[in-house]
């Protein structure tokens, strides 16, 4: 546990630039396809990572520690990126999520949390009490799990293109996991 | 077809600088820990990257220039990086898979490939006829293929801390594809 929050922060402050080299400048054809019909593109994907950045994780941290279980989250906007990245462009995206990241890595270092404030219990609106500790593992793992779909999302553009090879790329047979 | 290439090789181009911004310094806990028994962490993607980078996708495309359907391709080995791993360091394997991947770049528009010699064939083990354009679309994808692997091993580590938002996490879900 001494690790938790060092280890969090570390993989928190290193997606922005691992989202960077891999997306910026990359041609339409990966960048801007989805799966098919109300599914995602990168684009939105990083629009959606923005979204937390401004709504979920550091405001429900800052819930929990004011707060408590005595006050719910405020339920995730799991579309609202279709209307917040209107207009702009995949590196304006990947600038804003950058930015935004570092500010939230600076204010989560400021707060300065020991040991026992990990245990200390919020109220998600679904999930009933979590723990700030929960939150921030989930804040690490949900950069995790779109890092997992953004891989799936640019290997299907090349389903057809790998002919036969497709039988061996893991990539290609996962159908998404989300509910 | 006519930005095939290009965008092949554009994503070719950006994996090394993405799983560097992602892996370099990353505490232990991410990058040497796996799945369980007879599973790969971060250091073993690495290594097998760089295998692929040696003696899979370019000596094929080699050899379907040079050889065609008559020669077959040499099996892949997907357990030699225990053995070329040993005593490297991770940073020291990103090193070595970037500087490999700029080389195999190189190579690749040094051959000058026109669209006829996209359709060029070869032999694979046990797939039988591939087509040269079948294989580079498999070294993309199989970039992302290890990229997915990859987010699912790290996510893996904080399965338990997330507490009860793993039932939202997709990639907690996955259980691999890999046959």
């Amino acid at each position: 546990m001494q690790q938790f929050l060092p280890n969090t922060v570390a993989l928190l402050s290193r997606t922005p630039k691992a989202l960077d080299a891999l997306l910026r400048d990359l041609p339409e054809a990966w960048s801007l396809r989805n799966e098919g019909e109300n599914t995602w593109n990168a684009f939105d994907v990083i629009g959606h990572l923005i979204h937390g950045e401004r709504t979920d994780w550091m405001p429900r941290a800052r819930m929990v520690l004011q707060f408590g279980e005595s006050k719910t989250f405020v339920p995730f906007d799991r579309w609202a990126q279709a209307r917040e990245s209107e207009g702009k462009s995949l590196p304006q995206l990947l600038d804003e999520f950058a930015r935004l990241r570092a500010e939230n890595m600076e204010e989560l270092r400021a707060m300065n949390l020991r040991p026992e404030d990990f245990e200390r219990r919020g109220r998600h609106p679904a999930l009933g009490v979590v723990t700030l500790s929960q939150l921030l593992a989930t804040w690490a793992a949900h950069d995790l799990t779109h890092l997992h779909q953004l891989s799936r999302i640019m290997a299907h553009q090349y389903r057809e293109a790998v002919g036969p090879w497709s039988a061996y790329l893991g990539v290609l047979q996962c159908k998404g996991h989300s509910s």
